[in-house]
């Protein structure tokens, strides 16, 4: 392993990753996993990817897995990306393609920071840990969890898609509703792991989910040939994606395997929880507390969240935008995209189609600009953005 | 392409496979694709599959598809095996794998048949189909065609998993229920396929799905690298995955892939629907319709398969068996596969689970065999599986 520590990204306090450290004990940011990029440069090279296996643990040099037998897998595949010309000419944009994280384990990326998440804790000895989830976070480490022996107590809006109740329930888990939203849920999960201490697995409370994440990066860096797109939008809720690529790339970039301009990174959020969008406009580092937060693709119903600044950061420093788009306009789009490419996507990935058009419209992303969207989610977890009342026959009636 | 013909597996009669063909004219059997498998034998080496896309167009000399341009791809992936050890451990069986087809663009294993079938169809200028189905396959279909620009008439139970209806309805697809089985709706649809002239894509009565389905059979032999497991158990509602493996295994042993004995294929049913089971313990080369047909795991119900008398054959020649599962079994072995592997699979799948586990009780299956389950589709299509009743917290209480 490469890792040689730790580190807050506001003091640049180092931190032992060989220790189960959560936040900065100073600032109470977000740790992240640091390598050693030049030995990474020299022993690592795009010619072994050739015969590694179509998965995340493909990119291990960048990865903070110690031993292989502490990884734990529910057989992660290398999402497709597909080029969506159809809905593309649509709209005007000839280069425009969807990377589909509906193909990971349960269905959403979420799977990729728990496979990284829980394999690191299991190799760090952890034999509990709660969390708070817009629930697709709380399936996917409920599951892992299940294979590794790690109890999960996970709490999760009511409101949250009622599936993932059923992935954290079958796989053993320890589950709570409330009725609040995901900031309310980490209240109860702040309290949970003083009292018990559990380590806690808030977005970004634990370094390694990010990890995960990233390997989204490394996939569409390999998957475009080393060439990155010009624009990567990505539906943003506590953002971890987002940084997550922006990390990745970095590191590719720094050992040789990418170069040039990195994409412009979109965050895209929906109109009545936008805190980031609202942050970018007023050009500020930090977001506020966004009150009343209401969204149909529940997955970015974040309020305000902790990694909020590495967020903000990604954008500036990838000359990036920030974006908000109404629930009316995400349905629509939902389904424009499933008319023309047959693809059932979630309401947050069809809220990044929504904002492709409204950039491209609007003179953001020029023509013949190669457009990435990431579609977090398979549709099958949100059954109801879609209104479904066909004829009932009898069995002997005709069509 | 390598195809010749097709062929009526009970009469032998020929047919040209560059006109759209349904049955067999004389006899009403399913009509089979044939490949000139000498000449595949010389001209496609395993060798060529080092770099190729892990998808099952890779396999594409033994696929009936002219020109490339005619596929129609929702982003195909190989579907992972995973060693599942705790769960085999609890039951005894040390060598027990999943091939979890859950991974599929929908969910489930029916995204095969609709990659192949929906493609040659393109490519002989079908413009419009209907089909009878228990949910996945109409959906598959759906989604498939809506890429393709061809125009799906879905005829599915009204019991089928309602998700199901989603992924037809936001894909454009013509959507109808009915009160009754779908051998009630494969008579809706009949009826439909005289009167509009579509092509009919019920089960078996077009060539090509099977075509799609046989990948699961190339999949199982390379990810076991050419030495294919002792027994494959399938959940069998219309056959056409066994039937497919089949075809599949028996093509991979005339081209030189694979050789020695097959695995031993086990259909698993369920006990309230279990036509190829009671024709199975009758030494029957038929089924017989099954009256009152009903189980959870929605997929195998289908009280009359048109394929049966392949299905037996391929259980007869491999000295296979078929064996039933309570709905009860099925449930609690959904419940225990999840809670010891983080794997949520579909009731379907679940049902082999508990059939291997009878199989290797009564003896069948012998110690150190290799077992191969075949999980058909995701749990996420069916969250009345799970009954979930969590606690509902207040924003200000503990856990």
């Amino acid at each position: 392993m490469y890792v040689t520590h730790l580190e807050c990204p506001k003091c640049k306090t180092k931190f032992n990753h060989r220790e189960l450290n959560q936040l900065c004990t100073s600032c109470q940011a977000p740790l992240l996993v640091r390598y050693d990029l030049n030995t990474i440069k020299e022993d690592f090279k795009k010619e072994y990817l050739k015969t590694r296996c179509c998965n995340l643990w493909r990119y291990r040099e960048l990865l903070p897995i110690e031993k292989h037998s502490n990884v734990v897998s529910l057989g992660e595949v290398m999402t497709p990306i597909l080029k969506i010309d159809k809905v593309g000419n649509s709209i005007g944009l000839k280069n425009l393609y969807l990377k589909d994280e509906g193909f990971n384990p349960g269905g959403s990326f979420k799977s990729r920071g728990a496979a990284i998440g829980i394999s690191r804790a299991k190799e760090l000895g952890v034999k509990a840990f709660a969390m708070p989830t817009n629930g697709n976070a709380g399936a996917a480490w409920a599951t892992y969890a299940a294979k590794a022996d790690i109890k999960a107590f996970i709490v999760m809006p009511k409101d949250a898609p009622t599936i993932t109740r059923n992935e954290c329930q079958i796989s053993g888990a320890k589950l709570f509703l409330v009725d609040g939203l995901i900031s309310d849920a980490g209240k109860i999960v702040a309290k949970a792991v003083k009292k018990y201490r559990f380590m806690d697995a808030s977005t970004l409370k634990e370094p390694y989910r990010i990890e995960g994440k990233k390997t989204m990066g490394f996939e569409i860096a390999e998957q475009f040939g080393w060439k990155v797109p010009d624009v990567i939008l990505y539906p943003t809720g506590g953002g971890v994606g987002l940084i997550g690529i922006y990390k990745a790339l970095l590191e590719l970039k720094e050992i040789g395997f990418i170069e040039g301009k990195l994409p412009r990174l979109v965050a895209v959020q929906a109109t009545n929880c936008a805190p980031i969008v609202k942050a970018f406009k007023e050009n500020k580092k930090e977001s506020e507390f966004w009150e009343d937060a209401q969204t149909i693709a529940f997955g970015i119903t974040v309020p305000k969240a902790i990694g909020d600044f590495l967020v903000l950061e990604a954008i500036y420093e990838t000359n990036g935008s920030a974006i908000a788009i109404d629930d009316k306009d995400i349905l629509k789009y939902q389904e424009l995209i499933a008319k023309h490419e047959g693809l059932f996507i979630c309401p947050e990935g069809a809220a990044t189609l929504a904002a492709a058009d409204e950039l491209y419209k609007n003179g953001w992303i020029k023509d013949n600009e190669k457009v990435l969207l990431l579609n977090t989610g398979s549709g099958l977890k949100y059954p109801d953005t879609v209104i479904s009342n066909p004829p009932i026959l009898k069995i002997d009636e005709e069509i």
